[in-house]
């Protein structure tokens, strides 16, 4: 890539901020909520926006339909023996409830303070449009982008993914690529850029314990009868020791210990630990001996209790010794640790910790394994040198502690590493009221896109 | 006493059988639900039934007021030297629903296979009428008691016998007694009466834990923020161990053991464990080590946890960590633990226990100790000799695993043991459709009643 189509480049982007503001608020101005049926002819009409913008950059677009909303795939004219790389992102939305806290109407777009304000502004459409007018400015003011680009975007990221789920088993090989660029998450820090190189995973069960055949009188039976709430209390609580160690059978065999680099990184970052109890208004932490608050959260893994239900939950006291308990709970998991591995786990510490007179169900929900892009992948260091060129900053290497189930489907159907480049902020209300994207972070996202394309072209040439 | 009234009391009996049964029936017919302000009016007419009785036995007799139900005091003619006996009972009845399963109408005593059936056939009109029968008896077929005898009958049994209990603390000394006739329990088997010596206490609370503000997603937080309810799960599960020992600081302290008369009585008692585990659908039992399924349920303390809420509760899996967490829970007591030093072991607890991050709010409800009346009691063997004669068999001695608050705070008020005399079965469907009373067991009530009063009367002549 010659010097002088990126000078282009960066002159079209200077000078087409406000076009590009523009443009983001059309796509705003869509109620695009997938989780309401009433808005399905807003869901196409972002659909059709999206294939709308990719047509004009001439690339090969195609609607595709699914049991659900249709995904968008949008193709750049081929430069041969260039890398290819997949951008991911999401047109749907989130409902915009409590309207009545919005201080401006969700999906009338408003700048206030250098944010944009709209429902959808950061999750997805603000981050994702990143991608898309970086490649604007190449086509336009270079006549073409230095790698091949592919957008697969989809219209149910906010409920549940299903088709693209279906469409990525059955299309792998049609998508192949380098590498998987994803905006949908945050910066570390106003002013931080980061790259997210990991996300945990998740298994999660439901535990049903069965006592008597049905609730007993405490007084008359209590002592004898085995009661299944404080049945159901011990296993959980054996499942975990004081040191916050999991105890499962051979649950951290597979764990993927933290390496030194990463250790030091987390350690540099000088995270206020105090800021985060205070804003939960805690006064004191716990978790895993031996790793600090970040290495919990980010990268060790966890058990929680999700829900707890068993016998009289109404006011005042009943002397009952209830028939049933049960607990909803999940594992966070780190690589390289797999949920059926944890399930057969599971299944093997209550088959032996049931205690007598109790039966328990287990019942399976979602399992995901956690994710990792090595630090040390080309792909990492390429971003690393647009982040540097379009945040005038190095970015910083974290990790999230929850999952995104569609981000591990992709790192396992399709062949290139995922690079989680998020533009936003952690306070910019995803899911909330007066959701916003700093104007500021979308032009940097946008130049730090441009960029990108250009480095990852690097890696041919 | 001399023999001749015993004789004249006993043909008396023989030849009224059938009047008593209509005289019960007459009660029975009277909806008295003291939980349904509807049957007001039907409380007050069962009230003015009992006190009729009596005056026409020429007790002095008055309807107490107070906050909610009449009660019921009476007073047969003094005898002066005798020892005084006060009966208990009440005259209020549990609401009849579901009405479509009673085979007869609830309020239409109908007798099927030698029961009586009704609402309050045995809980506690029949039961009750049985000591009202056998001063009739007394008084009509022998002139007068002899002994002093009184009763004090309430109308709030069935919805916490608050009017009583306030009455008690004012006029104990009013109520004066050498012993407490209550026969509102069973019998242990069919045609094997028994004399209930013991009941266990209880200390019931809710323990409310908070972690932070709002619930957190247990990805973000999960293994660093204290989770309320793996916090609970651990409290609760430490509070009893393996062995099912109750772990609070000095909890066995004050416990009354086992004698080795107790032991060997409950022995002979030849409880069929097996048939219990089947009647209630469990493979197997728990409990204390070291003790028998009837110790444990009688004479050993116990914590059985009531209900447990916390987190999400509805369908399908939310990676929710739940800002609170909380249980109901009790321990039941047996003599001489007192409620108010198991609440301070159980704060020491907690105190001592409650992990960084999570404050603890402990809710106390009612608290009440164990019951126990010396076996050797001189009342209890006049209640033997009493049912060795009606019944034709002796008791066994029992005690039961529930608690009747009422007779502890008799027990606390009063100056007399108690006597607890059922007449009841096991399966008389207290509480539930189609209740019942065994006509001979009513009449066998009787007549152990009528010879109780003659051997009380042995113990001062």
């Amino acid at each position: 890539m010659p010097h002088k189509s990126w000078t282009a480049v960066e002159a079209y982007l200077n000078s087409h901020k406000s076009a590009f503001e523009d443009d983001l608020c059309q796509l705003l101005r869509i109620p695009s909520v997938s989780t309401d049926s009433d808005h399905r002819g807003d869901i196409r009409r972002a659909a059709e926006w999206m294939a709308d913008h990719f047509r004009r950059l001439r690339f090969e677009t195609e609607l595709i339909e699914t049991a659900g909303n249709p995904l968008v795939l949008a193709s750049s004219l081929p430069v041969p023996g260039a890398p290819t790389a997949l951008v991911y992102g999401h047109y749907d939305v989130q409902p915009p409830d409590p309207l009545d806290e919005w201080i401006s109407p969700p999906f009338e777009p408003t700048v206030r303070n250098g944010n944009m304000y709209a429902r959808g502004a950061t999750d997805d459409k603000g981050q994702l449009l990143t991608h898309v007018k970086s490649a604007q400015a190449w086509v336009e003011a270079a006549g073409q982008l230095p790698i091949n680009l592919k957008f697969l975007i989809e219209g149910e990221e906010e409920v549940g993914s299903e088709g693209l789920a279906e469409y990525l088993a059955a299309n792998a090989s049609q998508l192949a690529c380098d590498c998987v660029v994803i905006s949908d998450t945050s910066q570390f820090a106003p002013g931080q850029p980061a790259i997210t190189y990991g996300l945990r995973g998740i298994a999660y069960y439901q535990l049903f314990l069965t006592g008597p055949k049905q609730d007993l009188h405490s007084g008359s039976f209590g002592g004898a009868i085995t009661n299944p709430a404080n049945a159901l209390t011990a296993l959980l609580a054996a499942m975990i020791d004081g040191d916050g160690k999991i105890q499962l059978p051979g649950f951290y065999d597979d764990v993927a210990p933290l390496t030194t680099r990463e250790r030091e990184g987390f350690q540099a970052l000088s995270f206020n630990d105090q800021r985060l109890l205070e804003m939960v208004e805690v006064d004191a932490a716990t978790g895993e001996s031996g790793f600090s608050l970040l290495e919990r959260r980010w990268a060790r893994p966890s058990l929680d209790i999700n829900g707890l239900t068993a016998g009289y939950q109404g006011a005042g006291a009943k002397t009952v010794l209830p028939a049933k308990a049960a607990a909803k709970f999940s594992f966070r998991l780190v690589p390289n640790q797999s949920p059926e591995q944890i399930t057969a786990a599971l299944k093997a510490f209550l088959d032996e910790r049931c205690p007598p007179g109790i039966r328990y169900e287990l019942q399976e929900f979602h399992g995901s394994p956690g994710f990792l892009v090595p630090l040390d992948s080309p792909y990492i260091t390429a971003a690393t040198r647009a982040i540097e060129t379009g945040f005038d900053r190095s970015p910083v290497f974290i990790r999230e502690g929850g999952s995104i189930p569609i981000v591990t489907q992709m790192a396992e159907k399709l062949s290139g590493d995922i690079l989680l480049l998020g533009w936003g902020q952690n306070d910019d209300n995803t899911h909330s009221p007066n959701e916003k994207f700093n104007l500021d972070d979308f032009h940097r996202g946008i130049k730090t896109s441009a960029c990108l394309w250009s480095e990852l072209a690097k890696r041919e040439t």
